[in-house]
């Protein structure tokens, strides 16, 4: 059923012509702090023992949320996902980013039947008491997010010249990434939660969002308030997955 | 040279035979939080609007950096990176990071070489006045980052039992993305900066640094204390590519 994993080459396909003589869009850069009115991203940070400890604990309470409550999340909120979220690297400084908030019902049905059938195909993978364990895990908040936000990689734009994607031009999907890890840890610092959904059909999701096909779906993300907040993630409460050690994941050449 | 964008369905070869029935790795919660002796991670944080503030100044000033100082990096921030990468999200809570510390003289060396052939290579896609401009741009600081860190995603892991990557298995990869973000984040918290490097022939660092074949590498990462300090990325800064506004990567449905 599977293809075995064969070598990184296959990744090139992602690469795309270079050489662009020049550039539509242009820096804006009073954009990138527009809902910051009150802080000046200018001034150089001192990042301090206090804040260093909270930043620990902001990744030890980050968690994949699949109970949301419908309470809706405030534009401001939104909006510094979306700015915090293009402050994140990416390769050639070429912000592949691509942000589709997804408010229209009929799309949302159509994201939600999607997402069934691939967990019911995934769930058929499974045999025994496996399939048993899966079929009651909860493995997303579509119904409850009162916020969904579609992120995709223009694996085609031209912005950043192709710079250092040559090689590795999987980069252009890991700065998207990049970006989504922003806004995870920005909803998390104002108390909301967000869920990535990842089964879901991805060239069906660009047809019922109707986006460029040239646009790679990286994650469908669910936004909201949590019903609870975990320190420990939600496949390890329900004994689907424990944490390993650090140990087993580092080596010295 | 390039072969066009086709379907995210290329993508599948990540995937791999599921259906696990247990595993050899089980969970040591000490070691995620060994290097934090002073704080109590188990407490629920409160993340106020000071934390917030400077949250977004982190990721401002959160730079892809190629200058360094070649003072030694102590071990218990080495320690902290590697802590706090573990904590990132992954796909069925695969946990498919793995680092390699390279130390090695030799084999960064080979790094070393491997890079300076991938970017001639890269140069030679260029002409006339984009040329010259990428022949002054600094695109690594392998000579001079006293810390290298090579970072795969076992593409093969069987942590997780496949959850959540049949549809999606390049999530396999982009885990390891959110490891590496942690990382970012946590170093420059401490003052440290970090250049990701992916100007390298991937499967040749394998080779050099004598990892499995099924390891894909995700970055070559140099870590140490940056020369100096800015807002602004490098590659704006040397006027190879600006910051494009968010309103042109954001779109409703």
């Amino acid at each position: 059923m599977f293809t075995n994993f064969t070598t990184p080459a296959q990744f090139k396909y992602l690469n795309t012509a270079i050489n662009i003589p020049c550039l539509s869009i242009h820096a804006n850069k009073e954009v990138m702090y527009k809902h910051k009115k009150n802080i000046e991203p200018i001034s150089k940070p001192k990042f301090d023992k206090n804040f260093q400890h909270n930043l620990d604990n902001l990744f030890a309470w980050r968690r994949d949320v699949r109970r949301f409550l419908t309470n809706p999340v405030n534009s401001e909120i939104l909006d510094s996902l979306i700015s915090n979220a293009c402050l994140a690297p990416s390769v050639g400084n070429s912000q592949p980013w691509r942000f589709v908030w997804v408010n229209e019902p009929t799309r949302r049905t159509a994201i939600r039947a999607n997402f069934i059938q691939a967990n019911t195909e995934a769930l058929n993978e499974y045999s025994g008491e496996k399939a048993k364990k899966y079929a009651t895990l909860k493995l997303s908040g579509l119904d409850q997010a009162p916020v969904h936000l579609a992120v995709f990689a223009d694996v085609t734009t031209e912005i950043g010249h192709g710079l250092g994607k040559k090689t590795m031009p999987e980069t252009i999907a890991y700065s998207v990434v990049g970006a989504i890890n922003n806004i995870w840890l920005t909803a998390r610092a104002q108390g909301v939660g967000l869920g990535w959904v990842s089964i879901l059909e991805p060239m069906s999701v660009n047809t019922i969002l109707d986006v460029p096909k040239d646009w790679l779906l990286i994650a469908y993300l669910c936004i909201g308030y949590p019903e609870e907040e975990h320190l420990d993630p939600e496949l390890e409460r329900h004994d689907w997955q424990q944490r390993i050690s650090t140990k087993n994941v580092t080596i010295q050449r």
